[in-house]
């Protein structure tokens, strides 16, 4: 954790007082994702996990779609750079490169603009959970987010089953955190499988299309959906469970997989 | 405003109780900008002030440079499209286009990505602040923000002189709520000089960079800076003030603009 945050020196006003103190703020660090040589994208992101954002990223976007393609990953934290090389064709690479920066409208985020779900495939997981046990695992997850504890300014993403938190992330980005569990899951080989994604942040259309493409069924959040998010939710079969809170939540799409559900 | 969130019904657990009930969640829609006949980003935003953000975009993104270029905007709202329609050439506009997206390595942000300040200039404004000043503008700018107050799932951001709110925008999308309101000021002819920036968002270096881009002296917000938008603040003499909440607040940058502070 120590690398993400940095100490400075702040002007602190409280009302009755005034005067220079320590600060913590939240690091933010440019990062180059280089896929065989080819400069594809620079995101702006908090200094952890790099190899799991950058393999995140690149299977969210579907230019990989598996850990078998995955030649070598490796690190440039003084330049900020993540070279990843699969076993494909530099050449190929070259041309898978400019037809995703091309279709993207320049954005570098393909299928995010898109309100339809044309290319997503229904949830297919069996999975219930209870409102007791999304309840427990939130609170778990609150705890779990030191830096934002810390300086207010990261989201958090677990990966979880319906007792325990398996893969945690923080990043500045809230796609970028979402996109280190993946990328975790991916490399390492952990299922995704009947899990659960919790996240601290806004449930957009971008997060909601993030975990149905890797056929996750159960998503919940502190926080609130926009209405596409709860539109592709029910499209997609996921499961959305927002404004976690204490005792209360809401949910907004298949609330069928909740067994205490009266239905 | 009423377009902005959308009715739906959700099944709601409350600890006692559990029922299906009416919920107000924000709505996000994709909005393609298309300039000069070139289709340049898809952005995801609030459906309000469309041709402000599609305007503010551009000038953020250096595409242009001044109202006087600007002969045409119509927005298709059934669609999410907004032409922009400049007095350059098509041509020239389509290397224009070229170039940004190449330049942007696929992100269609160009200068967002950098964690330097070069071709950032000064900012050049002798305005004084005190603190109860931006005390109170906040005190105003959280009654303002009622999509969020009804959903939770909104950034709100003000231009504001040091006692009144002038401009006040929502969206989804932090970047989009600043682009709103500088859309609006350049097509409005409302000058930003000596003004302040109000914002409910983190500061991260994308903000920053928007904001010193307009030459506006002061950027505060309700939540946290990161480390990278203090070090550009630093360096481009925007006084950036975080965590302004109620009778306290942060001074990161530059506190030489507040009046009352002991120097």
């Amino acid at each position: 954790m120590n690398n993400e945050v940095e100490k400075i020196s702040v002007f602190r006003y409280t009302g009755e007082s005034e005067n220079v103190t320590e600060d913590v703020v939240v690091r933010e660090v440019p990062l180059t994702i280089v896929l065989d040589g080819h400069e594809l994208v620079t995101l702006l992101c908090s200094p952890s996990y790099l190899d799991y954002l950058a393999i995140g990223f690149l299977y969210s976007e579907g230019l990989i779609c598996s850990k078998d393609e995955v030649k070598q990953v490796s690190v440039d934290d003084v330049r900020g750079v993540v070279h990843v090389e699969t076993f494909r064709h530099k050449t190929d690479t070259g041309e898978v490169v400019k037809r995703y920066i091309g279709s993207s409208g320049g954005r570098g985020l393909s299928l995010y603009a898109s309100s339809s779900t044309d290319g997503l495939p229904k949830v297919d997981s069996s999975l219930r959970v209870t409102a007791s046990e999304i309840m427990s695992l939130h609170h778990e997850f609150q705890h779990h987010s030191e830096i934002f504890l810390a300086t207010g300014g990261v989201h958090s993403a677990a990966l979880c089953d319906s007792k325990n938190i398996l893969v945690f992330a923080e990043d500045v980005g809230r796609h970028n955190a979402i996109d280190k569990i993946l990328g975790k899951c991916l490399m390492e080989g952990i299922s995704t499988r009947d899990r659960i994604i919790a996240a601290s942040c806004r449930i957009s259309s971008e997060i909601l299309i993030k975990v149905a493409k890797r056929n996750i069924p159960v998503l919940t959040s502190k926080s609130a959906p926009t209405d596409l998010g709860v539109k592709l939710a029910k499209d997609t079969g996921v499961t959305l469970i927002g404004f976690v809170r204490g005792q209360r939540m809401n949910v907004y799409a298949n609330e069928w997989r909740l067994n205490d559900a009266r239905r």
